[in-house]
């Protein structure tokens, strides 16, 4: 089959954690896996969580919800009831089964997310001769597979291609390439298809009748263009069919786990000092309300915080794993939420859901909402910005970022700002306790710390999705935890 | 854009119907639509319905919904409560405004109906070497596509395009081929990608760490087994994404028609006669409860029923007329749903949604539901047959039709069979009143009988998918309706 990966459960593990304490950091979602699972098999769990809520990036902005980034102004989302943005995690894609493992478990409603939507636009303003228009990805797919198609078919039929296949080959490659391109079979050319849309849609009677069909693009343009080479011949992992997201708004997994573990969680209590010694850790904390400074002690301790964080925390670690702390670095991510008062690209542009990408300097892409179809109004989102694009646009203020979204959201689409009511941003990098996206690893990192993180260093292990190859999704969060929950088990019952 | 037709809305109609009457025979789409529009423009409408309920093909079978084909036994669905199958349409485009306008207007709330699954399986008996196996989509279209795009690079590489494109277009040729096939930028050749699957997929820690690449299948594999042509470079016009289905089964739109038009509609009662005369339509019908003949007098009649049935019905049309009606053959088309008791499909092989496709005879597609995620039980599309196979299989009993879907099925799922618990079936071509799937048009009845159907005959006008060129979806049933409501209002505002 190469499909594979059977780590889609939580680890089956045998005996009791009777008797035994952990304490975890951070209730987001490798913390409260853990709390989760670590209770189940008999622990004494406490989580300490530095805010006043559960989730850590798993949440979702909707009316009430607010935010003050490092230094910034306070924002309060104003989004009419029923509409949200998730401006940290907002897809599940079918291969995190761990996610998955636990929308079930916890019987999470799940409505799909339509992340490939190949009628949205596509926008550069660098694109060559196709600069400044609206292309569908279909049409870009269709016409550039076409004359590709139409090229190799000619070059079948030039016999340029004898060397390489036989007589055979050839002609089944032909059959290929005249179906797979919608080429004309008598001279082989690619001369449109219904796959890139019509002039006129087909319709009844005669008029519309059968419809119109459309020009393609010629090839040169494509080319010119590098349109083309904003798709590629299938999605990459994890990105293809069916992604999902929770009906009503991502942080429905963190309520769900909260609804489970929330008696283990002590809220506001941000962490000030590990250490760890031969049976105990000792965590320092301080109450965030009162001020107040208290510690923890617990067998073992599983430290999720992110590494962001952690470098900064006051512990008694080794300087060779103090120095792997730091050596991974955190993503510069901003996302902002605009709600329109018409869904102006479904009404206007028949696109639902799905992302329209462009080069437009820090917007990258604009999605649409998979949710409330049809309704009036939408939340969409306005830009998904990286690097160094998302700690200029992190310098602005709220009304300063929706501003910048807005002129140019208003180049693809006439109604953006005349449609525009309200906005909600976020820069993940100037998010206390958060201080970035996600973990990027170096190759070099991931050869020389990555294994010492892992480790732990005494009764101290870490998870989060900074210790895995999912960084920045759910599912690196929480089989990480499923992998470091085992770990303690095992030492544990040692 | 090269996007468009703009029949996305009824005709905008001035004047009025007041103190005109249209009688509109058969209560599907077409005639409700009818219906509703000229009742708003103060027409008195009066709809006749054969059955006992209103909506025509537009169906869901879910528990207590009852079905005896002609020559058939009875059957009555069984499914648990909130499972059910679209047993007819089942899908609504993007494409399809006219459609949406509806359920907008109607408020019939949509979900995504999952078209396009490239996790789900393709499963070929006549494969080659690639028989028997069952392979995702995003293997096969990964595979082809890289070994293509190497070959294409290499004749590039070789010199072999230098009379057909520049040097410069070569170049941006050779950028898309390795970025469409992740080709290897240093060899150009294609060693399969993340795209296609892994054979361990990334996870956290060291294991499964960065997780297992998986081999490509071969070039020459894949062209001998003629897979690659079950798909296209993008899927054709209206099958793209977003497709949608309305919450709770399509019979919803059904519904929403009858609850503003219901009044107006007289059920069980079968259109027996049509005589046209120059002031006024007569139409006999018979009350199929009382069995007593009644009739109905109007100034126009819109005939919403299916040529299949129309031809046996006693009319005074020209000896033209009942010609042209005569020349379009109606598709036998078959579907079967079978309840499982398992999610074997989302739960084992992470399909969530979409189409297995199969040359297992008389099966051709297995369809898995784009509702109620992840829960305990489902109902899946066992087959959908065409032509010759539909009248084979449907000459079966349900219980043969199922266990005949079983066989088939188990082939693909292991799980098939332990998992199935009951079954509804329906072969359209054996259902009274509809004698058929939908219109199927020859080139030479297009060009013939197309227009005099259009024309309609003095007061008698016709409307229906099978007077578009939208045959077999809801949209064309509508799209009719509208342009010929708005030939009534003409001829009646003269």
């Amino acid at each position: 089959m190469g499909i594979a990966s059977r780590i889609t459960a939580p680890p089956l593990l045998s005996g009791s954690g009777k008797g035994k304490s952990v304490v975890i950091l951070g209730a987001g979602l490798a913390g409260m896996t853990a709390a989760y699972e670590l209770n189940k098999l008999g622990y004494r769990v406490q989580l300490l969580e530095a805010r006043r809520f559960a989730g850590g990036r798993c949440q979702t902005a909707r009316k009430g919800f607010t935010l003050t980034e490092l230094g910034g102004e306070p924002q309060r989302c104003e989004f009419d009831e029923g509409h949200y943005i998730n401006h940290g995690p907002w897809r599940i894609p079918l291969h995190h089964q761990s996610t998955l493992h636990y929308t079930r478990e916890f019987a999470v409603p799940l409505e799909v997310m339509v992340n490939d939507n190949d009628h949205a636009f596509v926008y550069l303003e660098n694109g060559g001769p196709l600069s400044r228009r609206r292309l569908r990805p279909a049409q870009i797919k269709a016409d550039m597979r076409g004359h590709v198609a139409e090229l190799l078919a000619k070059s079948v039929q030039d016999h340029t291609l004898d060397r390489k296949l036989s007589e055979d080959d050839q002609r089944l490659l032909l059959d290929y390439l005249v179906h797979e391109g919608q080429l004309d079979s008598g001279d082989l050319r690619y001369k449109g298809r219904s796959g890139r849309g019509y002039a006129v849609n087909p319709g009844a009677g005669m008029n519309p009748g059968p419809g119109l069909a459309s020009d393609p693009l010629g090839f040169r343009d494509l080319l010119a263009s590098h349109v083309s080479n904003v798709y590629s011949a299938v999605q990459d992992f994890p990105m293809q069919n069916t992604m999902f997201q929770p009906v009503g708004g991502m942080d429905a997994i963190a309520k769900a786990f909260e609804k489970r573990v929330g008696r283990f969680i002590r809220y506001q209590s941000e962490v000030q000092t590990i250490r760890h010694g031969e049976n105990k850790v000792i965590v320092g904390y301080k109450d965030t309300e009162s001020g107040r400074q208290h510690s923890a002690v617990a067998d073992y301790c599983l430290c999720a915080i992110p590494l962001s964080v952690l470098r900064m925390i006051d512990t008694d670690f080794s300087g060779k794993f103090k120095a792997a702390v730091k050596s991974v670095s955190y993503a510069p991510v901003g996302k902002i939420g605009l709600q329109m008062k018409r869904r102006f690209w479904e009404e206007d542009e028949h696109i639902y859901g799905g992302h329209v990408f462009t080069d437009l300097k820090g917007i990258n892409t604009i999605s649409l909402p998979s949710s409330q179809w049809q309704k009036r109004k939408g939340v969409l989102l306005g830009y998904y910005n990286y690097q160094t694009a998302a700690i200029e646009i992190s310098a602005m203020t709220p009304a300063e970022r929706a501003e910048f979204a807005l002129a140019a959201g208003e180049k693809i689409f006439p109604a953006y700002r005349e449609s525009f009511e309200k906005a909600f941003s976020v820069a993940w990098h100037r998010v206390q306790y958060n201080l970035g996206g996600w973990a990027e690893w170096s190759e070099e990192a991931r050869r020389s710390a990555y294994p010492v993180l892992l480790e732990g260093e005494g009764r101290v292990l870490l998870a989060g999705e900074h210790l895995s190859y999912l960084t920045g999704w759910q599912a690196g969060a929480i089989e990480s935890a499923w992998q470091q929950l085992a770990r303690i088990h095992e030492r544990a019952s040692a």
